[in-house]
């Protein structure tokens, strides 16, 4: 069940990568590997850091082939229908979600503790976006704009410290999930975002 | 025999990021991190994913040395010389194919399966690349054009089809190198390359 | 004492990227990650290639707080004050020096040869200003300018020789970090920066 929820946040993450590089006119090769940093880039830097090590798509390589297949499928879709990019905002946050309760969970059973798993959830959670623009050129979107990684945060603090408190998996799962894809969706309607720091003066 | 070619094949990727990083007005500093991300950012990036660590080149430091040496020899030859960045194109695509090969090789070694020992040889062969093009600030080349990882994709199959086959590798590595090398030149020579994804419609 | 000189480097370089970040206009989430990558990028990067793992900050999290309530501090701090960036350039030299010296001491600690200790200092040092860089979407400016990782190679040798050759490391440690952090101002002083490679010639 669990494995089914990760496989189609890959898909829809790989989704909106492969738009994206669309978007920056690249090649099939290039929406792969952006669309491979979306699905996959998050997960596997906390897999890095943490040294957990091969990481999770190279043991389980069923991760990489829905992401190429879905490349695939994406690029034979919109030779036909033009997809708005507003489309996939709800599937993108939905997908902030999974992968942040995922990575917290992961982080936990890897015995870290609250702090980290929370950290490692965002990293899980953020990451792939992170990676995918800095592979197109551009500075990461999550680092402005409406809520994002607050979102993850806030997800990822409310499943390790319950699920530290005794609350079962899978009471915990959904709820982590719903509070993380509200705050996002709550961000987007109402366009809440965090302060920024004041810029230095030149002189 | 091999070892010596993967050196070369170490030298050959740091001329074109030394002359890369000449382009960019980088320091010598700048130009010895843009050679090194070429020549072993992707041998590099295959052992981190692997947990194949140290990485390579900390436990056998000749392929550092190498690289060091290309980039002085670079910079005194181009202070009397003028280079063409054209006459590089043969070797770079010479650089491809020995990488994608040994990357390819190496991950079998290391007992990965047929698909993921693929991967590894295009990350290998390809992703010195990626991460020269990121220093540099730029959208890497090889996410559009000429074929490129698509030549890397063909050798690395090749090379662990037929070595699972039991091809003994004496007979196989020329082939799969000649192959790659060969699909990149006449991806040039023609001008092929990959078709792209239609980009979403903004609204 | 030394965990406390390396605490404060974390300090600094989490206020010159919280700095860099608002300059950017990137919000409280961006500036965390800029300055996380400051302050731990360099030493994340090397425990990644030596196989050091988990990463040092997830062993010791006190970085991580000591960081993020620094960024906290700096977005308080920079709504009342304006703060010139050229008031950073010492600090920033400060933390080049300590990052480089404590990189190179922990390699050599975890029995790497001196010019292995040499290059992970060198990482240490410069690379969290190259993550910083490459995530603002700028060529890094430690590519070019006055001598910066220079200077930390010049720190890193000699700790790593003279430890060596048996100088005690009470001695040794304020003598390379004064090394480092004095080719570094006075190249700033002096504008001295190392020589360019000459582009190629495009046809």
């Amino acid at each position: 069940m669990l494995y089914l929820f990760e496989l189609s946040a890959v898909a829809v993450c790989a989704v909106t990568g492969a738009l994206e590089a669309g978007r920056r006119k690249l090649d099939l090769f290039g929406a792969s590997v952006i669309a491979f940093a979306c699905a996959l880039g998050g997960g596997t830097l906390r897999d890095l850091l943490l040294g957990r090590l091969p990481v999770f798509w190279i043991l389980e390589p069923m991760y990489l082939y829905v992401a190429a297949l879905t490349v695939i499928a994406t690029h034979l879709v919109t030779r036909r229908v033009q997809i708005s990019a507003r489309a996939f905002l709800l599937p993108d946050a939905l997908g902030l979600a999974l992968f942040t309760v995922i990575g917290t969970q992961v982080s936990l059973e890897f015995r870290q503790s609250v702090p980290i798993a929370v950290v490692m959830g965002v990293v899980t959670g953020v990451f792939g976006g992170v990676v995918r623009d800095v592979l197109c050129n551009e500075v990461p979107v999550v680092f402005r704009g409406e809520l994002y990684a607050t979102a993850a945060l806030s997800g990822a603090v409310l499943f390790s410290v319950l699920g530290k408190a005794g609350v079962p998996t899978p009471y915990l799962l959904p709820l982590a999930v719903t509070a993380t894809f509200g705050i996002r969706v709550a961000a987007l309607r109402w366009k809440i975002g965090l302060p920024r720091i004041a810029p230095p003066v030149e002189i």
